[in-house]
């Protein structure tokens, strides 16, 4: 997929389905966390190495738009890159795709904060470095 | 909450909760769900109503700002209204408040479908009027 | 429901089901615990209560019995006691109902611990007194 | 691990913990879940093939003891089998590993039923025999 950094694989659990026998909207913001977790795990240490430094990333946005319906057992992938890093925030931009297929695709907008006080904070530095190489690399 | 036609109590279950201790983003989205769920029960008959007329209504697109963390046991009120009708389409509103404080709004965007196709199809005539005798009388 | 102390509604959210048209089985557990929570605030000042004290109640163990499937919007009633209180341990016992007809049952077994250490820790006596008199009330 | 069939590795996903920083207790239920999608995808065609042939299987029962807490990120590994076949019904049994440490086990018990009348149906033929197949060639 085009300009995107990093993909990782999903498997449409049958939880995940409603009654309209499709995934339920709100699968869709899981799945995009699961790419975001597995974005940091491979180029910024993982989410834990933020929490263990006393960081938190809230999630400010989330936006979907489903396009196709996914359904039970549909092995999807879902891409992301991060983007707009600037002071506490950033943006990850997902698409997700079925073979060749644009099922979905949006948006989640971030800000750092404090662990404890959920005061915001800069992002810090060696993420902003980790993340700009990640990006860097995939231009 | 001005210029909001309905509304519906949800409390924030520990299951909605993650290790951050506030709600997960994807309960929103269910609790967008339940509001649009009870509004069509108050205007339009229910859910069920559309469903046994062959009809589905498909979620296309979902957008929701978090604005202050909601903790477990919270008790919120979802503010909903529908706007935007026009063919197959529709647009429900929403504003998510604990107290006075406003703590996350957004939108879906829907689209009616024939059950068995899942083609879109104009919302039913019926389906119209509700929501527009609804909507005026909020006005 | 003979021998039950405490009940709360519950409606099944679209988002409980799945692509069977059914409640999920997951669904169950999180109505037993929004009956715990309402049946410790209903007896003894909410789970929020325990937690400012230092205490967390651990789920240890969980069985549901599934006996008629529940749908979409289905209006159930969850009958709950609280049982077997001895040392740090206590079971939670239900019964969901949907109008007369009972659709499923089960438990959930549980250990207070202390909220830094995660250690067992005797259920306060505050909290054995509440639950004895809420039961012994209900006998 | 000795006595079971089959394995599956699932990952404690954010969503999945809840306000105690451990993943909540229904989030087992979607990983036994995972478990047996991917048992009968492996000896027996997928779950659907099942449903292909006008086969749905409703779990009866679910049981699950919780002996130590996972958390996020948690690198988890569920080991099932299939038992007790007779008639329409049957039982998956569950131990969840985090490396060699035992975290949780459980069941499940199932019936096959006609997916249109969802009223009890043998096991087919081919399911009993792949599963006796599967199970056999374990021992």
């Amino acid at each position: 997929m085009d300009g995107y950094t990093f993909s990782v694989p999903v498997r449409v659990r049958f939880a995940d389905t409603d009654a309209q026998g499709v995934a339920h909207n709100s699968a869709y913001l899981v799945w995009f966390e699961v790419a975001r977790v597995e974005y940091l795990r491979a180029f910024a240490g993982g989410y834990q190495a933020l929490r263990d430094r006393g960081v938190e990333a809230l999630v400010l946005e989330s936006f979907c738009r489903y396009r196709v319906p996914a359904v039970f057992d549909d092995e999807l992938v879902v891409h992301t890159r991060c983007v707009g890093l600037r002071g506490a925030r950033f943006r990850y931009e997902y698409a997700i795709l079925r073979g060749d297929e644009l099922i979905a695709d949006g948006h989640t907008e971030h800000a750092c904060v404090d662990a404890l006080t959920l005061r915001p904070t800069r992002t810090p530095d060696w993420l902003v470095a980790a993340i700009q190489a990640a990006e860097s690399a995939a231009g």
